[in-house]
């Protein structure tokens, strides 16, 4: 297809293509004369791929450059292209790390992984993560939440199982690492928006 | 206690705590001579929330700002608060919501929403933010990933019943809307991070 046909397809404006091109994370069509080239099927969803990791997913140019550089490696499967996806979505967060209390909550969130048998590196960034909201939780007293550590910690076991199961069936690798990242991404902003939908109605139940 | 005890207690540098009082959103101290105020337990509390939302949560000061006016609003309840919150939290996507594909994922939604019982408003954002990220994937071809989408619900429902059961059985208003930020904010972070731990944990199992 001519450019204006993916521009069409794809609903996102010639200026935007081009930029994808300039950028080198849409790769350049066939030279089909001067100035023109031909495009397949392959450009039309890497466009559709960047949309929804920069207007759902929220993520810049430059993560998304990353994030595409590791689908296309070759060597990268299924599992490592999730760890860089995971890496780069990790918001840093500017959180105190300094005090005994916060040490003491990335302990507890060790001990949580322990308990529950998940094999993971400790020096993970979700790890600090999760230690700086439950050391915000306790500095303000709210103590009685931190016992929900271990209901998110069984919801969240259940749901990664039958994800990651889903996406690791495909037969294929290269539909392997873009279910991984659509997954990880979109997954998570549906997970995130339908908790506060159920979260609106239950909460509406008790100010009645 | 004195603005240095505040200082020292909360680990938030002074000029950032001149910030805070001369954006309002800390309450001055009782002036106890030129240039000098005391502060209570209720500054230093107010400024650890304004850390939590800020460096864990990753809200702006704007955001903020309004979080704390709902709290300190004395008419406003549990269920009020907590909607303010969903609103400030809502990232603004730039999705293209004007093709008959996204106003069917639109009704995918609220249908599923149908379906669940759930009974909240059909005009809220979140909706809205669903069904971006399903047209998202279903115009990258990744429709057995939409399979997931009853399961996000199942689980986000018996999660959410838990999470506002327990924030509304607190005894007062103040405590309630405390908490249903905190829970509102910091749970959706601990949730999003383990969430990840355990895909890592799951998904190395199929890369030996």
């Amino acid at each position: 297809m001519k450019v204006g046909e993916l521009v069409e397809r794809s609903g996102v404006p010639l200026p935007t293509i081009k930029y994808y091109l300039r950028e080198g994370i849409l790769p350049p069509g066939t030279p089909t004369g001067r100035n023109q080239a031909d495009y397949g099927p392959e450009h039309l969803r890497r466009v559709r791929l960047i949309r929804a990791l920069v207007d759902v997913g929220g993520l810049g140019i430059t993560a998304v450059k990353e994030v595409l550089r590791s689908i296309d490696d070759p060597h990268q499967f299924g599992h490592e292209v999730r760890g860089t996806a995971h890496y780069l979505l990790t918001r840093p967060t500017r959180a105190d790390r300094s005090s005994p209390e916060w040490r003491q909550a990335r302990e507890d969130v060790l001990d949580l992984i322990r308990r529950r048998g998940w094999q993971v590196y400790p020096d993970r960034p979700e790890v600090d993560q999760v230690a700086d909201a439950l050391h915000a939780i306790r500095s303000l007293g709210q103590d009685d939440l931190t016992t929900l550590l271990d209901t998110y910690a069984e919801t969240v076991e259940k749901l990664a199982e039958e994800e990651v199961g889903l996406v690791m069936r495909r037969p294929d690798r290269a539909g392997t690492v873009e279910a991984v990242i659509t997954g990880t991404v979109l997954g998570e902003a549906i997970l995130v928006a339908l908790r506060r939908i159920a979260q609106e109605h239950f909460s509406a139940q008790y100010s009645r």
